[in-house]
């Protein structure tokens, strides 16, 4: 399976992947619209709209790919979705002459990567975050609970999950304002205020929804992969002062709601298929909402690099992957929706944070310097939280047979608090 | 101060008054538009402006009337609002000819509310839910907790507060389905699973947002005033089964996101002027962010009605008042905000349940029933929780000299579970 248009050995975009994207050109010439990329390229999906080449039955005449986000095209289901990749694939590929030999629509349709500048693609009408990862959920528990009973007993029967904040979404680049807010006081004094002591990033990846479903229904956990569109990076920064002080009993808020970063291609679930392996065995059995008939996982590689504001080069904090986590994606969309609750096309869905079981493959600072108190070293350089300065970023690679699927980059770095 | 347009004494609407909604004809004749209710009627704000009769300096030429919400006024702010306000006021006196005297453009603008349908006024990006009376605070810890140190630590010092769902907030008159979902597990079994048992209301009132702020600064408390546009009703159903199950260590999710009901009418901070009053002092005294030059409180008296399916009329069973709160909108404000949190138009700031110290103001059925202990009786029907068919409906009003400002009813009837 080979592109006409140049891929490097090593890109994360190759035929197999074609992940969306919304961009407009660096040059101001025009607004937001859709893309796919290809290896440097990104493909202009409402060019060849233009050009008529969506021709099968259901995206002909559609005006999907003429909005500046991806929020109706999601909302067309499965369907619509494997028919624009049948149709992308052909287009690009090697050996089909209607895109590579004719000049003029090359030349409106692919844009280099360096022309265009990624937008957030969707609308987010809800952000939701999940815990998904028993080794986070332990070790978050050791530290702010204490060792005995860590992990809350509800955790083992439910994907335990909260509503975060969906304005404070940013794209991978934007940069990040460290917060301030209030941490636990000290004996009789007041609580401390100002900028956070313990700004940290969470590596995670978030779920695109799909169609979703109406106000009082809910999503049965056999069809709940027909509602998942593909995957993100995301950092969902935390403050863990703000946080610890503020958490209880209604949970995190100011700690999280400052900003969280997306990265821009969204990887479909059918790019990923050929990484998909068994999800962990879960005991205790779940309840029959939560069963599923194929319990699925992605063998996803994940990274996160940390490059303080001297240095030339960044340096790697962790090394995860996202089959760490012990509650399926499915199993998410249909505990999210038992109650009734709406799934809206564009909602997100975050994993939390993917630690592994080594040290090597914790997913934030708050388990990699044990809240503070065993420091990293980056290069020789010293790290318990992130400094103003720091610029973090996360990347996600799998590996095929003379192929990557890959994800690009989640970046964003710190500037100073407001005075 | 008199309209031309018919104000029965009852009326939560005089030319006092005149909150905003957005509403469609019932028989189908054009779009959403906005309106202000006067009396029982309500005034298409679109159809004065096609008359060119916002004529001041900021609304001349203004599409925000042409909208299908009220997102586009909500940003430009308090000198908007003030002006709109005036032209409103003084086209719907009694001394003013332009409309009273012009047949044709009454008829086009002033509908009977018989022949119009309400809809949610805004487009809601993020509900915020406070946590904000004392009462209920202390009495939710008392049942969930026991009754050591009820009220968190931090309760005293922050306005507390998570991320609640924005797909399920609906308009008063929509059904609520009962959600289903796990409960405690008892013993060595597994979690119950099934229709919550524990179906509740909470009486609570919300703020509607106005400007905002970027993300990366903060909205100072002593002009937090100018970011709210005015207040509604809501009832935030909950599940206390639901939520007592799954709350640890993240706080409220599926017990609370099945959905939430708002009234349709918002009144502005302008009409409720003449009910503001002083807050409660606060004590521990509040950090330098959260300290205001005026605290500011709203007297609206609020009830809650039940009417179960078989009652001919509803019972009363609650009264309860905006002032209970402890902590203030604009505290509310400035304490989201002061992480660097953006607040969008029409994002939606609940108060948290509004409880009285008395056992007549507590503002939902989990305190009047003490957890289902001790029944309340409606007209001899015995209740705990909500029942499928009951409809419960909350009303405020405030009582001017010789005139009301209320916020109409905010209302919704339990549908059984999906089976």
């Amino acid at each position: 399976m080979k592109s006409f248009v140049e891929v490097p050995p090593e890109s994360h975009f190759p035929l197999q992947n074609l992940p969306y994207g919304v961009f407009e050109p660096v040059d101001g010439d025009g607004g937001p619209r859709i893309g796919v990329a290809i290896g440097e390229h990104v493909l202009d999906l409402s060019a060849i709209a233009v050009a008529g080449l969506f021709d099968g039955p259901i995206l002909t005449g559609s005006d999907c790919f003429f909005q500046p986000s991806m929020n109706v095209f999601l909302g067309m289901g499965r369907p619509a979705w494997k028919e624009a990749r049948a149709t992308i694939q052909k287009l690009l590929s090697v050996d089909e002459p209607t895109l590579r030999d004719n000049a003029s629509l090359r030349e409106k349709s692919l844009w280099p990567m360096s022309k265009v500048r990624m937008l957030l693609p969707i609308v987010i009408g809800d952000y939701t975050d999940f815990f998904s990862s028993m080794h986070h959920a332990k070790n978050c528990g050791t530290i702010f609970r204490g060792p005995e009973n860590p992990i809350p007993q509800n955790w083992f029967h439910l994907p335990i999950a909260y509503h975060g904040r969906a304005s404070s979404i940013v794209i991978s680049g934007t940069d990040v304002v460290r917060p301030r807010g209030q941490g636990h006081p000290s004996g009789n004094s007041p609580p401390s205020f100002g900028p956070s002591q313990k700004l940290d990033f969470e590596l995670e990846m978030a779920a695109v929804v799909g169609p979703g479903n109406k106000l009082g229904e809910s999503i049965d956990v056999d069809k709940a992969a027909d509602h998942i569109f593909g995957l993100v990076l995301m950092n969902d920064w935390s403050a863990r002062d703000i946080q610890a002080w503020e958490y209880v009993p209604l949970g995190p808020f100011l700690g999280k709601s400052f900003g969280t970063t997306i990265s821009p291609w969204i990887v479909t679930l059918e790019a990923l298929e050929p990484f998909s392996c068994d999800a962990p065995k879960q005991e205790p059995h779940p309840l029959p909402y939560l069963e599923e008939k194929i319990s699925r996982n992605y063998d996803i590689p994940l990274e996160v690099w940390i490059k303080p504001a001297k240095h030339q080069h960044p340096s790697i904090v962790t090394k995860s992957n996202f089959k760490n986590l012990y509650w399926t994606l499915t199993q998410q969309v249909a505990h999210h929706t038992i109650n009734g609750c709406n799934l809206r096309p564009g909602d997100l869905l975050g994993t939390g944070t993917i630690s592994g079981s080594e040290d090597e493959s914790l997913g934030c600072l708050l388990e990699l310097s044990w809240n503070g108190k065993k420091p990293l070293f980056l290069n020789g350089t010293e790290r318990r939280f992130l400094e103003d300065g720091d610029e973090v970023t996360f990347t996600a690679c799998c590996k095929g047979n003379g192929y990557s699927v890959g994800f690009g980059t989640c970046s964003g770095r710190v500037l100073p608090a407001v005075p």
